[in-house]
């Protein structure tokens, strides 16, 4: 269980560090550096438990995502996957299980109703490039780099495509998904996969910096927006601009629009309730 | 009503000034520079009345939506919105009507067959960052400024993201509606809000000169070609080259088409009927 | 009929040439220079003939389409299409079969199980520029330039818009379309239309060298990554998951999986059966 003391559930030998720090961040660390954080049932159900733990916790406002060790994330376990083949069936009810349960959890990062910033240093391959692309804001370090390698082991990157052709442009994500190649930073900003690239030394800091900006604001502003955000992008444009509308009435009505506008009008600051 | 006297309808303290210029242009200027531009009713109201009386007038060929003073479009006028609060059910009417309103205003800039072409000096904030997002083109000087505010005073900007997340990756948009922060004209133009950055003092002769190009097609099929545009962008691949495999033959079979093939193949220039 | 031997079916006055080249590259040139290499009826009959041939021949891997001479495609015969006229009906059964006949070309590279590269050089105009669209990917020399012309003759480029649309954002594309003007490699590889500009003489080499690098992957694996590609993009967010979870599952059970993941994690080379 989550609690308000910095990391009381976390041992050193932890695989996900959870940490509280001031201003309501919530700072979620992968830590399973001998499998290079990847993507492991325990590692998948770990980070799931803690996102719904977070979901109702009013002292939490943005979370963060890093990685400790030269990965990010490295995607699935593919050990654990091939010991999956000496099932009777030759894993089919494994793997299906296993790949149900990454797609509910990037989802999870996408309906969650907190902001989600990946704070991206060493390598996010496969299904840990996806999860960068499910964040809703994502920060590297210069020495960053992405990669979806699936078709260099023969297992091409499908789940992970959904998320990356939905950041970038087709042109972009063939080019990762049908090279294997990895991506650089900078070109990962320059084809919208990423915000910013920092310095790595700098990465955590301005990092935390936008995630407190983004904490400053009413956290129930954020969650009607992010919430909308995303389910407009799938309906055609009337369909959105009516959808929108109706949010945007809804989000007049609360405290925070009230205190919100009548702050600014008055030239003082806001006092949010959520 | 519009006239094709330069300024005929204008007044000095008009909120919105129209000009005929040479060659097909219709210039309007948001004039309310008090309210730095806002969309207030009378704004919308204004705006949408002189788009539809051009809606068929054949001496405008390409439209230019501009702003005087500091604001290119300050959004929503707040102040009247929260006028709206007094009424007996707390404003709820009100603001279906301004949304509504406005999203109304957004879509009949999309659905106008003529072009309508941003101009963009100063800063265009909230539901002015959505009217530059929906003209079909944007052109803005250097120190131009883009911003989605809403979440710094508790009213994220869910129908400005209609039109912005249609223009930009998930991640830019994101950025700019969780962090309510200035955005640049390069920047702007780097993530595709925008198609050009000129020095501010260029601005108005290569947004004309932009126009003017424009405004040398001929205006039928220009129309065929707008209106068939955003169409296809909310259909499935297949059913979108159907739907533009038909638009073209019907535009072949238009005097233009024969006209401009026409004088393709015999080298010399074209006399549009439209 | 295509054959494993160098040009066997090529005649130096053939309109579209055929090579086979070593590691499985299959290079297609048009060839028929003195029409700028339009897409007259004849050339899309044969490019559709050669792309339907090579679907299931195994020594195909990666397919490159080029062109000879100053122009890479110059779009639809103008030529012929304009004789269509003469017919009874004003031409409309001829312009409705050529338009849906084009379509049909550039829903089979897409469909196409075998990834296939643009390789630009000169011009690509019109539906010669929605064939770049249209493709994979897209390597351009330094000097090769797209343009969307159908505005300056009258007809706008409404099909080819499909594509470029599903490319590049709202305003890039607008800008193309609305002014008809040319646009350069590096501004076509700033938009996202093409992934890579090369100086012109290392054009050939490097878009080879990029084919051979995907054509070392297992072919069974680039067709059910790219056929999941472009379904997936048409999907709202959680059909897509669904969808892709179920891909990768398949594809978990095919041979080339399983070779190549244990391949991995054995530190040896890959055995594609595919």
């Amino acid at each position: 269980m989550s609690s308000n003391n910095n990391n009381e559930a976390n041992t050193d030998d932890s695989i996900l560090l959870e940490e509280f720090i001031d201003n309501g961040l919530y700072r979620l660390t992968l830590n399973d550096t001998k499998k290079r954080n990847a993507l492991s049932e325990e590692m998948m159900a770990k980070l799931k438990s803690l996102l719904t733990d977070s979901t109702d916790n009013k002292s939490i406002r943005v979370i963060i995502i890093a990685g400790n060790g030269p990965a990010f994330c490295s995607g699935h376990d593919l050990k654990q996957m091939t010991a999956g083949r000496d099932n009777d069936d030759q894993g089919l009810t494994y793997f299906k299980k296993v790949f149900a349960s990454c797609s509910e959890l990037m989802q999870m990062i996408v309906e969650h109703p907190k902001p989600i910033i990946a704070e991206v240093s060493g390598v996010a391959a496969a299904a840990g490039c996806q999860l960068v692309a499910c964040c809703d804001l994502a920060v590297a370090g210069k020495s960053a780099r992405f990669i979806t390698p699936g078709v260099n082991i023969g297992l091409f990157c499908s789940t992970p495509m959904v998320a990356l052709s939905r950041n970038v442009s087709n042109k972009a994500a063939m080019e990762m998904l049908l090279t294997g190649e990895m991506v650089s930073a900078d070109k990962a900003e320059h084809i919208g996969l990423i915000n910013r690239v920092t310095d790595d030394a700098d990465l955590k800091q301005e990092t935390t910096a936008l995630a407190e900006l983004i904490a400053s604001k009413s956290s129930l502003t954020l969650k009607i927006g992010k919430e909308a955000f995303y389910k407009q992008k799938d309906m055609p444009l009337s369909e959105a601009y009516d959808f929108a509308s109706k949010v945007m009435v809804e989000n007049m009505l609360e405290h925070d629009a009230k205190e919100g506008i009548g702050s600014f009008l008055e030239k003082r600051k806001p006092k949010w309730q959520n």
